[in-house]
């Protein structure tokens, strides 16, 4: 267990989004949302930090190399995401409240795909720099 | 000239917006302002810092009192930018391109009416941690 | 366990408070505490990081509003610790030394009878930006 | 005028204070600085950022040695105010309000005395972080 | 294990590296690490953190002291990586590839050393803001 | 005058150095400049914050594009300085020390050139969080 080591690439992403529950009338969103409600939407400069966990390969010293993960979450996640409304232009929130912790996982469930799943995988999301969240909240430590 | 201090208070909004020219036609709009022209809107966390210019009271020893600052940009600025979309949700940018640049000079002429004319004023706006802006580049420093 | 989502609300109170254990003498507490056992006090910016795990609501996406638990620290944490003496305003201290492991244990109490028992609580305290803790340092994890 | 470079070191102190002009009766006090009046005191992580402008000396490329700035700073700065109370352990708050504003003039004029006076000295104070202050407001440019 | 306090410090130092495996020729080395392989070395601000788990002291209220920890890691490490070439100037890196990886497994065993066994460690290296690394990966949280 | 506002665009750089006079013999260099002079080279992260100041444009609302200028940095300044040994691999450092103030010297003589002479420029280096340099030190206001 010990010889893992993780890793940390700081991104970021800037998007539009509005809270709001499809499912609810107009009312109820507005009065649980309060003001992410608003139907023009807000937004947020999104920082987003990707964490892999794994040993590092004898050769290299690295548990990935960061910069191709970092080139693997630009074309993955910022490519989809960046200066995109989540609502109205990304297919996942179509459906889905667009809090901070449903970004998260979907972000989460992207990525799991491209990366070695020998590797564990861990996704924080800043909001705002006071309100951030992390998915999923605990990692296998074996 | 050398009694005079600047104060600063830095306070925080969320906001939507597009770069748009709405002079132009779709395709001008476009290739100007590239990803930032998404018809469906981004957005940011902008930071403002608002600084005052004065000498301090001789009996309170404040340039202004900046929990009075921090209620005039709440009640003036907050409450009018906080989670809107700047091009549908705030009159100034009607016919105006919400840049950082000209989100400024609307906030420092927001504020320049609500502050004390013997007290010197200047915004400066981030629009993302590697991109801002200060309005007016100058101040007169007699 | 892997449904859950961590998420995270950061706050600040400024405080003044002296490093001393009510049970020793003056020379012990000075020569264990040195500069921080200063008799007229000394002080900080605190900042507090409450982190509030679960699983998302299905209906909201939130673990928890993090607006309901930014009212709920500030009602319960920062009325109490804002702007105080934490030796002499804070009954938690009266004989108890207000290290920053201390206080994030009190912190952690209070906030613990406030949060439903389902969602699992941590705290982060900085004292200064070199100088933090954490407490609990583990979480259950099932 | 354009051969000057500015140079900044910054550094940190920790201190307790209470806001109270001495001449005002207690309840005066109490509704001017409202919690800041608190008479047990409360504290801050002072940041302190001393900017000192010059041509660099051609042979060493230093407009003064940054590292000599920070043993000046803390010999003659630091020295006085880490870890104290402002108004009760500083002589020159005796008689003058502890305001961000005061503090910053004090230093000011503890290192006007002690840095060669070819080159130009401004204090930047802040006492959290997002209110500061700058002591003078402007610097002579010729 | 829920009485257990993490606590953390932070420091830093400045260095020189450049990433190489001494097994590989040099086009394997600039194929692999590309611009971070430059033979002349390019250098970081490492920041490091360094965080001690344990049950607080109950005469102290300290988990350990952290300016005793700030000394031991003063001691122990900067004074032998601040302003060095890791790969010319340190034991350890003369056949291993001075990646962020191994500089914080190297750390956390010079440290693992000095500081009492009943105290867990764990050491998070930024080699920037945006690339960083924690080692070990999981403390055992019994 | 009050009708400019200023720009600002962070960019970063990783680079070695050693601080040292060419023209002084070694034990002078290691006297004046102590660590800073060791000759395996030491390194930092460099924050480099590019401010141009004039009117904005009033069809696009920008003073200059700061994509437009980023990539002017990028092109000009981070390929010849990112990952480099600046004494070794940069011919104006041949004979010139690179302390702080001579790189942001030669950064705002390149960079100078490049950008339109109707717009005022300056460049502010940060060597680390706490030492940094600002050249020229002063703007024409006019």
């Amino acid at each position: 267990m010990n010889n893992k080591v993780s890793v940390y690439r700081k991104e970021h992403f800037n998007a539009a989004h509005r809270l709001q529950n499809p499912a609810w009338d107009e009312s109820t969103n507005a009065s649980v949302f309060g003001k992410c409600n608003n139907p023009n939407f807000h937004g947020h400069n999104y920082e987003l930090i990707v964490k892999v966990v794994g040993e590092p390969d004898p050769e290299t010293g690295f548990v990935i190399d960061l910069k191709v993960l970092s080139e693997l979450i630009e074309r993955n996640v910022l490519n989809k995401f960046d200066h995109k409304n989540l609502n109205l232009d990304i297919e996942e929130f179509k459906n889905t409240n667009p809090t901070a912790e449903n970004i998260a996982i979907v972000i989460y469930k992207i990525l799991r795909e491209k990366i070695n799943q020998a590797l564990e995988l861990q996704v924080r999301l800043y909001e705002t720099e006071r309100n951030y969240v992390e998915y999923p909240a605990f990692l296998k430590t074996t």
